[in-house]
């Protein structure tokens, strides 16, 4: 029997009751079991994006979420600061250019953290007034690097820029406070932290942030967030939206809200301590200097090929990795565990990964990577 | 029991093994098993579409497409002539409009389908070589009428103007031809025709449309066509897809192709005729003139506001038929036909609504509508 196992940074893998709603007849999104179903999401929500901000739900992949934030808050001309310390951290730049932003960089290498002083400096350089937003990531899952954005929202509070953050990575499985941390803009989508289907993008803005986008001008409409207000206080969508993804995402919501945040949160710590001591004990490196918890990201040895790894492992036991993506491509093997992944699965998926070393000649410590993982997973 | 069926022109039902298939596990989106998934949508598409240009899948709404349609032909100051002859007309108008276009109408009594002299006579005005594209509806859900799409385009051919086709409904159930037509941008949805959930929109471009999209300036980037077709000779999206949405439309389309596109078309032709035939017989009247056959859009009795008589059947029979929308609001009932809807199935919602009316103290003529859609239906 072949089973095959997802361990990408999304698409993640799906409860089946959260598949299974998808089968149900459709619910016409102009009515109230419709309305229901939305208002119960945005509430579901609140805990893992730390808001009371309004939350709106776009039919879109995660991308749409990010033009949605550039759309309503940057005009042609405006000065913005993007931190590029990834894959994603690029695609804001591109977003903002597309836009007409005047992008500054931040540039990090990859595999490091933003040093909040950097984005600090470049405010003042840019003179704190003139800078319409800050851009940065939480978690970038090109480099497995989780940024503080706290210490972020710190630095930026004292300007008048907004601050913009792309969780489409990490929301849902680490803690995030958009409200207490001076996020103006957060967003996400459905088939990462939230254990859904992909199709449906997440997007809150504070007062400030709504503020703004009265004012932008540029060339918008399907992501003109004014439009989704409209009719938000009956929580009715402005355009048909991925109505069986809503659904699945609802059913995972009140699945993630009866674990509680903080036990996903502690889950998600655990499996990836687990999955980096494992690493380690393996003798291979962990890449990123400061690890998020919902990805590993680490080189494979020397002598053994990325691609040719992944390949026999997904070949031979059916776990499937992820690889790297820009300046990391073929350097790095990404494990994602976000979402509905559990002590269980990650031993499976570590498994794999010694047993695919061993096959392709690695002069490994057989059983000491996943020795070293059940010794973080029990103690807890 | 109670059981409810969903006679909305969109979202409609989905057949349970289309519906099924969501519940499987995802399949990876930058690995072969979707790409053949998207190639055989493509494949199964083009009958439908009526073109051999490629066939783009964007995550998102039916607006979606449209946006991605003004978005890659429409630069700001750019003339565009739009048929605004129902609310989706009205809402061409406001894409382009926010895109910078130039607006020309061709304004047309809701209702009526658009006399192609009115667009030659406006491209005359606008002295042709100046006009950037004309944009038309093929059904507009808002007034049920189809535009006879194949004589615009003998029109619009004479100019350099392009043809955009906001084909989101009629396309999968009446003949669409985009190719020999001269359509340059046709674009649909995954909820309407194709018997699929909401989540995917579809958009075809001619080689001329294609040209003109290098050329295009503004504010875009999740839409921009050249990005979805970088990886399309291997039928890779560029941004994780609605994965379980494609999943369902691909056994839809698939489906579709076993019945045969001239079968669907004459299925929908036959339910067309019975449901109209049957609202004559109670002696009420159609609304358009020249009706589409994806939907039936009458006028209730005076004596029974629209609202009361839906309302009605939806709480005692479960049925539920769409309202005006627009100028038409409160004004008619629309009871949408298309996709997975059969003989079978409209005989039971033109049941419903002739118990409705009975109910409602409407002197009917109870049995005639029945009577007469058997008539319709038994004789093919």
């Amino acid at each position: 029997m072949r089973k095959e196992y997802l361990f990408t940074p999304g698409p993640t893998p799906i409860p089946s009751k959260v598949a299974a709603v998808q089968t149900e007849d459709l619910v016409y999104h102009r009515r109230k079991d419709y309305h229901e179903i939305y208002e119960r999401i945005v509430g579901n929500l609140r805990p893992f994006f730390g808001t009371e901000q309004p939350i709106i739900l776009i039919t879109g992949s995660g991308t749409a979420a990010m033009e949605a934030a550039v759309a309503n808050v940057v005009s042609p001309g405006d000065r913005v600061i993007v931190v590029r310390s990834g894959f994603f951290g690029d695609r804001w730049a591109d977003i903002c250019k597309a836009f007409g932003g005047m992008v500054r960089s931040v540039d990090v290498e990859w595999g490091r953290a933003v040093n909040p002083r950097l984005i600090e400096q470049r405010l003042e350089e840019e003179g704190g007034k003139n800078t319409r937003a800050v851009f940065c990531t939480f978690v970038d899952t090109s480099t497995g690097t989780v940024h503080d954005i706290e210490a972020i929202g710190e630095v930026v509070k004292n300007y008048d820029a907004l601050l913009v953050v792309d969780a489409v990575s990490g929301v849902g499985c680490m803690e995030f406070r958009a409200d207490e941390w001076g996020v103006d803009v957060a967003l996400s989508a459905s088939q990462k932290g939230f254990m859904s289907p992909p199709g449906i993008s997440v997007i809150a803005l504070s007062a400030d942030a709504w503020r703004v986008c009265e004012h932008t001008k540029n060339h918008r409409y399907y992501f003109d967030l004014t439009r989704y207000r409209e009719n938000y206080d009956r929580f009715e969508p402005p355009y048909t939206p991925a109505i069986n993804t809503v659904r699945a995402f609802d059913v995972a919501l009140q699945a993630m809200n009866e674990e509680g945040p903080k036990q996903v949160f502690a889950r998600h710590e655990r499996v990836a301590r687990a999955a980096r001591s494992a690493v380690s004990a393996l003798g291979l490196s962990v890449f990123p200097m400061n690890p998020a918890d919902v990805l590993t990201v680490f080189k494979p040895p020397d002598e053994i090929a990325a691609a040719e790894l992944r390949d026999h492992i997904y070949k031979k036991y059916g776990v499937f990795f992820a690889g790297g993506q820009g300046q990391l491509k073929g350097k790095v093997i990404r494990i994602g565990h976000m979402g509905a992944v559990t002590s269980i699965d990650i031993l499976g998926a570590l498994g794999a990964l010694e047993m695919g070393l061993a096959d392709l000649g690695y002069d490994g410590r057989q059983g000491q990577g996943l020795t070293t993982a059940l010794e973080v997973l029990r103690n807890e």
